[in-house]
């Protein structure tokens, strides 16, 4: 049985939006979708009688603008689980290479796919980065299609430019495509530095991932993108999913929210800043081990063996159970930094929770894996 | 460069909506989307800021009771394209089977995969009807997939439940997933006489294809969904896939839409079929070559060599030109039945340019392929 096993899994087993909880378990800006954004869905709900620009040609032209890429070099597919779907089709791997942990639907397509998983393990004791090590593993598997995600999803971890440029050669040498998901660099202050968008020039054979769900708060909507100097790529990308993959309201809606752009983003960045700091030193005086983060989720370790996703969601808090993530063991837990008041309860709810058990739990080691 | 070859391309090159066009190109209920889901569309656009249910569970939910199969018998996914290109990638199949000419996204599906295509050409003399040597293609070619559209598009032609009988045990005796699109069937009045529905629970091979897209005209949407009695390989279907390929306001608009179910497409089918009936005699009369219809699109073919699609648009009429299936020779071309008042344009503009035409054209032979 196929286990969904993301975040943000607000439904009861009917499909009924579960009342009361707060969702710390997906990683979404907590200023929320631009008003315009939501207006513009609504609006377009009438051309529902109409199929939807297959290619989502105006919508793709305002992400060339919004990102500072040439024409043609973004394709736009239904969230960044669908771009990670088609890249893996197009490519057809017999093997990848992910690192672990990270997000689970790279591993998930290649192995639809029919590739074998080689797994690069982020080491907890180097923060979960990734090291130069990797150009040997890549060198030594030789990959059809590298998977990096930066910042990591769920540890946060950054790869700067020298590490990607590392990375890449290696790719190019074995003749791998790089897939580079940056879903999160956004929430990055100044994520110029970190991000590969200056490369698809030089590098035809990278693919970034992104999409509006996390920046824009707008999950339910599905516009994922991707950013490859390769068009011939993009077109077999499209050739190889379904055709339509944004609804008419989504492309709609995606439009809207990128008139607010990079102001919207700014704003929400230093919101965010400002109560992830909160958080942080909050877990740390509450005796977790809370690892570096610079965006929109704070990646920790719970030194007592019990459960505490289990034990919030009784609260009506979800917070992410990273236990199913491979390369982590018990004890790792993801939480999204959301408004004020919630980032507020979330901290009663866990030192609750804390309160209750840590005097009966055995402590588990910060093992990473 | 991948080609979109899909009729209701209403954008201009910047995915713009082309003004003052009527589409018959896309065969869409004319009567229209409920409103009762334009409504739930609507209402729905402020829940985007959280994830869609992956499952669409209640949709799915509603979906069985709609057309009266069991609980975990049908799975959503974005529009029967994805559908399709699932079914292929869990199925990954060496070599599949269509008819020709047929919907292009079931060779396409297979090509995108690696499949190579074998193809039963369907032959005019025999109203493009399937007959029984199909079974001899099947068992010689050994396919994994068998794909049959009922009734088929773009000819209009229906597969009456003893042949699809002779079909399935041919592809059960090779081993092969049977697909059967009745993404048209609900226009036909008496479905159930020709919808494989009866046969899922003897039949775990195969697997039926449906939308909400035609018979609730809400293209836009994308909810597609299928019906098998293998819930193994639904399960694998959902693994082939990204997550969340429905946007909380689609599954929201289609349980609003389901709300009108049976009811709203009886009364689309009595209106269909006057209009239909309307058309049909229109098209006849002025000296075109039309192929029996029962549903809400009409094909027929023009015995003068000249590009009745060019010219229509340059009118406003979009019609589709379906010289580019396989299988069809030029001269093919498939109308929808619309609403009355744009059926009258539709006659006077074929009228128009065939008179200005006719006269000067070659002959062509309707040779079918």
């Amino acid at each position: 049985m196929y286990e969904y096993t993301h975040g943000g899994n607000v439904y009861g087993s009917g499909g009924e939006i579960r009342e009361g909880l707060i969702d710390f378990s997906s990683s979404i800006n907590p200023l929320g979708m631009p008003e315009k954004a939501v207006a513009a869905a609504k609006s377009s709900a009438a051309h529902a009688v109409i199929y939807p620009d297959s290619a989502s040609s105006r919508l793709a032209s305002e992400l060339e603008t919004h990102e500072g890429v040439g024409a043609g070099e973004v394709l736009c597919a239904a969230g960044a689980s669908d771009i990670i779907f088609r890249a893996v089709n197009a490519r057809k791997p017999k093997k990848i290479l992910v690192t672990a942990p990270a997000f689970a639907d790279y591993e998930r397509a290649g192995t639809a796919a029919g590739a074998a998983t080689v797994r690069y393990y982020l080491d907890r004791q180097r923060g979960f980065g990734i090291e130069e090590d990797i150009t040997g593993l890549i060198h030594g598997s030789e990959p059809d299609i590298g998977f990096v995600c930066n910042p990591n999803n769920p540890t946060g971890s950054l790869t700067d430019m020298e590490m990607t440029v590392k990375i890449a050669g290696a790719c190019r040498s074995v003749g791998a495509l790089l897939v580079i998901d940056e879903c999160f660099l956004d929430f990055v202050s100044g994520p110029d530095e970190y991000s590969a968008k200056s490369m698809i020039g030089l590098y035809p054979d990278i693919l970034i991932v992104k999409s509006l769900t996390k920046v824009f708060a707008m999950p339910g909507l599905r516009v994922g993108y991707c950013i490859c100097g390769d068009k011939e790529f993009l077109d077999r990308m499209r050739f190889c999913g379904p055709d339509w993959p944004l609804t008419n309201i989504s492309q709609a809606a995606g439009i809207a929210a990128l008139e607010s752009g990079w102001d919207h983003i700014e704003k929400s960045r230093e919101y965010i800043d400002a109560e992830r700091g909160y958080i942080i030193s909050e877990l740390t005086r509450i005796g977790l081990t809370v690892y570096p983060s610079r965006i929109n989720y704070i990646f920790f370790h719970c030194p007592w063996d019990i459960d505490l996703a289990g034990d919030m969601c009784k609260k009506g808090v979800l917070i992410r159970d990273c236990a199913n993530f491979h390369g982590l063991a018990r004890g790792y837990y993801r939480v999204a930094v959301l408004t004020g008041d919630k980032n507020r309860l979330l901290i009663a709810a866990i030192g609750e929770v804390l309160n209750d058990r840590r005097n009966i739990a055995q402590p588990i080691n910060d093992t990473g894996g």
